[in-house]
């Protein structure tokens, strides 16, 4: 039984649906941010990241920040590329952009290497680019929250490896860490940036990351300073590596409530094997994209090999409006995002499927959401063809 | 009556003590970060910082990002500053130091006018210093947290009005606003940042602040791009402008639970005249400021009128250790903070006297700091002299 007021199922891709003892944690009591009690919380949570993105490699570095996803975009521009250096943008929509955006802010000289709405570049020009230049980074969008198109790393990560081994691999894991299978080490990622607020089932407010050696090792090979205070690796590395040896230490002070709240959620995430939370992430999400078939609609994801596990974007019926639709849905309690992508934004609406809303047998939500679906359809005057 | 569970009370300057219902307002269900409710809820807010901050100037323009109350450094210095314009860096502590390192780090060329340990820069000098070059900009620290001093802003105001009126003058106000007068348009203020786990009276993760409508006209004056991009000025105004005018706007996703607990901690301040308020947290420093006399012991801020009003930084005894006493007062119930300016860090501890552990009649938290110092020292074999 939820201790949480009657409200809207919230399905749209971040925020989602929070757990009550994850909300419960959000009220702690006020803490020092460098007393032992706030001290062991923190490290506890950095060392639980670990477990999240799979990586024992002791050179990994984690990082939580207080700010939103998209600062996860300045960590990685401002300290792993230095002015006039060159990136390899994959771009699968609005977000994959936004990241090329950040870089070129701070003196990236990008590529973007752009597919059509709902697809993503294909591998062998991803290696076509790779050898036409020495990239320092290659950036990739996991899943963007725009269009649900997923991309594939384990092979991309291959391809680097093979073409441009000193190119380092950087996933924008937003919309994907903790709905999506990441195995940090064995894929040979060097970065992965996320938020609180999606899979992960944290109320919004830090960014996530994750860095390799490798990264890490460039990132202190730097001939430049760091093009940013707050988001340097330089400032915040020995307060992350201090707070998971449990010493106190001090650049900006932390959220210790929300802090305690992504404790509680990673142990929660962390009490089952996390190849069965992906396994039901995909399971859940099976199920609502047949439904969309069987309502006669498609998604944005035009693969099936290309469509995100935590979430939809679907394609609305030539004669319904978002503006329409939603508020029929709002009406059945259910939450549904509009569209993002300019190209397409009036188009699509979007479904959120991450965290407890799909894990926790207790809760309707999913099963709550596809019957509006289909009632808020019918209510437009939708009739499969 | 508390809901939060017996817990050491927190009397460092900052995170501060958090009243019950702004706590609870930290577990709100989830919501959509553009729907009404929320979009009311951050408008709202920002609407009334304008009335904190005391401005009536439809020109100002108020700033709450997700982050440390550090990343106002980083708005000031990426947006208001371009690479190798001068920068006059009024320094009475870590923190101005601080402030300064960050400008540095976005291409400012910063002078630092730094007073002694305990003190702050004098007007003479100040004028002095403006009529020597023309600063684009000049930071003052309204309370610097590291040593307790006050900076007076209202005449240092006239003075750069008088001197150098196109200069801008930014006010650091993370351990002031909310403690502190701050007249915003009497004084003739350019900007002051803050953060919200001081005397707001909200858990840390957001960065507040508010710009004049000169600042942001400087701004946009810029003839470079401004240097970072989540904390652009560029990014974030439309979506500043859009939540205060209640549309839905999407830049980066803001955290609503720490927007509802800032939402109910603002409500809680203006339902009483603010002269009200900084008249109590006068008149409880006061108090503590006459005890740390009567013991004998000396402030960091040497002369009366540069005590703050929020925190007081007090020397120890010759033959007190920090060491000895913190843990002495923490058995006691009582969490104080130790030194953190470098040259004086073992030296002095500081106490936190700010929001609803002074303004809430029903709390007796500063009585019981007042008594756990007197036998804290007592314990440590301190008599006074």
């Amino acid at each position: 039984m939820s201790s949480q007021p009657e409200h809207p199922t919230l399905l749209i891709p971040g925020p989602i649906e929070f757990d009550d003892a994850v909300l419960q944690s959000m009220s702690h009591y006020s803490e020092s941010h460098v007393g032992p009690g706030f001290v062991a919380t923190f490290g506890e949570a950095l060392s639980m990241l670990r477990k999240l993105f799979q990586t024992t490699s002791s050179s990994s570095q984690p990082f939580v920040i207080s700010g939103s996803g998209t600062l996860g975009w300045d960590l990685v521009a401002a300290n792993l590329v230095e002015p006039g250096e060159d990136v390899l943008v994959l771009s699968s929509g609005y977000f994959s952009d936004g990241f090329a955006d950040c870089l070129t802010v701070y003196g990236a000289k990008v590529d973007l290497l752009k597919a059509p709405v709902g697809g993503r570049p294909q591998l062998p020009e991803i290696e076509q680019a790779l050898k036409s230049k020495k990239y320092k980074v290659v950036t990739v969008t996991h899943v963007d929250t725009s269009t649900g198109v997923l991309s594939e790393l384990q092979k991309l990560s291959e391809t680097v490896q093979r073409v441009s081994p000193d190119t380092l691999l950087i996933v924008d894991g937003v919309c994907s860490v903790a709905s999506e299978e990441i195995d940090f080490d064995a894929w040979k990622l060097d970065g992965v940036i996320t938020a609180s607020q999606k899979a992960i089932g944290c109320p919004a407010g830090l960014s996530i990351s994750m860095f390799s050696g490798k990264a890490m090792d460039v990132f202190k090979a730097r001939k430049s300073p760091p093009a940013s205070y707050f988001a340097s690796m330089k400032n915040w590395t020995p307060i992350m590596q201090n707070y998971e040896a449990k010493k106190p230490s001090y650049f900006a002070t932390p959220s210790p409530q929300l802090i305690h709240a992504l404790h509680t959620a990673l142990t929660q995430i962390l009490t089952k094997p996390l190849a069965e939370r992906f396994a039901r992430h995909r399971e859940v999400s099976d199920k609502i994209k047949k439904t969309v078939a069987e309502l006669g609609l498609k998604q944005v994801a035009a693969n099936p090999d290309d469509q995100a596990h935590g979430m939809t974007a679907i394609y609305l019926p030539e004669n319904v409006k978002a503006t329409d639709l939603l508020p029929k849905l709002a009406k059945s309690g259910v939450v549904f995002a509009g569209g993002i992508h300019k190209e397409i934004a009036a188009k699509y609406v979007r479904f959120g499927h991450m965290g407890v809303s799909v894990t926790d047998p207790a809760r309707t939500d999913i099963d709550k959401a596809i019957a509006a679906l289909k009632s808020g359809l019918a209510d437009c005057g939708y009739q499969k063809a």
